[in-house]
């Protein structure tokens, strides 16, 4: 009998970021083989190097493709991309040669996740720049999968056991951010909420729609985007069945949905919705004199395939000293895996 | 000998709101008389009124002045402001009569701090159209309180026991929030942060000044607020002997901030200092359906009195239910007495 357990691939990041090393620890947690068959798309050399600084016990077993491989506990499967010149990888450095096989193994993992050989795809972080230097033509992860899925509708999402949200814009000025707060953006925001919290097993779910501005406006005494825009999108997803409040003012809504009143919120721009995560999910490690990431989980919605990612960055100031915690990449993994069930 | 703790009075707020309710239940804390000596500017029948409701214990005192209180504990020593027609206010209703008794109660306890007849003053919440309604030209306690002590620079702190944050700019639409974003103002809020947090005994404050797009624009690639204001802002105060840095992303400085990277923080914008506050200080209570605020002191910063209050509203909801929680008044009271000390 095949198992039933989704097949899930992780790509391996920046190799001289924490990817590779978030990587095989989650490997030696013995708890992801409980959720599913993992593998890993990315350099065999560079993980057998990585395992054997960071977790001796694991054994590296390259596979040419996602039947080869065994996704035994103990092992890590990868299915090897070749690097070249890996001597011109260091720790904590922007190369291109890096930000290559970083590129090469989302591209990998994309493919097979559309062949169907794959069920969900995990993401660990790569650099921007490092991308760029080896030809890559896109912002990051969510616009590469965004392109080669040929997908026009999709939003991200930040979620942790608590805070589920989802933003109308995210990498862009806030005055720009400010003319993207449109009816139809908000409505399509709703409709990948609900679909995304659907398959993480929330059947029904209670949304709650943030204000632009203070006081979500205060009736248009402090601007006028919550009457032009935001009531006609709330008013307009009922009607289409949802279920929707707002919009709530913004400083309140985030503290309700992490205290249980709203199952997902819809936040009207990057900072409105990372802001509030970010005080649940991270703390300050004043022995490391560094952000420690405790949770979070950034999951793309609107895609025809499964992709969840880690919230946090490269790290390249702890990349190669056996620092970092594999925490957010198994929340992401578990995300993956529920995901596929649903 | 005369005893040297500070007398505040504290502000009765709108009488259909929480306000009186939490005054009472505040003077029943035994703390409150090892802090200062304090007594509120209101209405003894109303007063007297709320106190037989919830805190049967405590005797209203009608004073008519500061030098006529008694400050004993069990005892509330109200400098009593006559109200015509108290008939006319309703629990949770908004009114004139409400507003203005509240109004004029603002307006004693400023003269009473201006004349140096008390040491400072804490207001309880009240309702912006019912001041509207009673005739006040101003937007709210801010507003009054730079009038009448005839001051133009100042800004809102919001306080609490690991976050302390500044704000460029509160109650205006989003979009004009970014044309607040100005070097100069900048600066001059880290000058009253750097002033407000050595009166809450910091003697030389670590600030951390927010950044106005996502990533803090990212080196110009999303917003150049940043570079043309708020780098600029944090050269000249570092030049001018501040300890401060920036500009950080906003959605990692406040967790940071309250893990003790910073002592304060200046906000650009009402909800990015409003937002993470909020998520430490509030709380939702699924039984009552309402939020609960847990800590959170508003304290005007600039004055030449000092003013500090709580970060809730009049809570009309749930005005006369004897549910209301005096915490936030209570830490209002020990910030007010603690910044009369320093």
């Amino acid at each position: 009998m095949k198992s039933e357990k989704p097949i899930l691939t992780i790509t391996m990041g920046d190799p001289a970021g924490i990817g590779p090393e978030i990587a095989v620890k989650a490997f030696c947690d013995r708890r992801i083989h409980t959720w599913c068959r993992p593998l890993l798309t990315g350099n065999s050399g560079i993980m057998t190097r990585v395992a054997r600084e960071t977790a001796p016990g694991l054994k590296i077993r390259t596979v040419r493709s996602a039947d080869e491989a065994g996704f035994e506990p103990g092992t890590m499967d990868v299915l090897d991309l070749p690097v070249d010149h890996p001597e011109g990888i260091h720790n904590g450095q922007i190369s291109a040669v890096a930000g290559d096989v970083a590129y090469r193994s989302i591209l990998k993992a994309i493919e097979m996740a559309l062949k169907g050989e794959v069920d969900s795809t995990v993401t660990c972080p790569v650099n921007k720049k490092a991308l760029q230097e080896a030809g890559c033509p896109f912002e990051g992860h969510t616009e590469i999968f965004a392109h080669f899925t040929q997908t026009s509708s999709y939003a991200m999402m930040l979620a942790d056991r608590r805070l589920k949200v989802v933003h109308v814009s995210t990498h862009v000025p806030l005055r720009k951010a400010c003319d993207l707060v449109r009816k139809e953006r908000i409505l399509e925001c709703i409709g990948l909420l609900h679909e995304g919290l659907a398959r993480l097993g929330i059947s029904f779910p209670r949304i709650g729609v943030a204000g632009l501005n203070p006081h979500a406006g205060d009736e248009g005494l402090f601007g006028d985007e919550e009457i032009a825009e935001i009531v006609p999108a709330i008013a307009e997803a009922k009607d289409r069945g949802f279920q929707v409040e707002g919009p709530v003012p913004p400083d309140t809504l985030f503290a309700m949905a992490a205290g249980g009143r709203y199952d997902g919120c819809v936040a009207m721009y990057h900072d409105q919705g990372h802001i509030p995560f970010k005080m649940k999910g991270f703390s300050w490690d004043r022995k490391r004199g560094a952000m420690k990431n405790v949770s979070g989980v950034n999951i793309t919605l609107g895609l025809p395939i499964i992709r969840t990612s880690v919230d946090h960055g490269t790290a390249f100031e702890i990349a190669g000293k056996n620092l970092a915690s594999p925490d957010a990449l198994l929340q992401a993994i578990y995300y993956a895996s529920k995901m596929c069930r649903n």
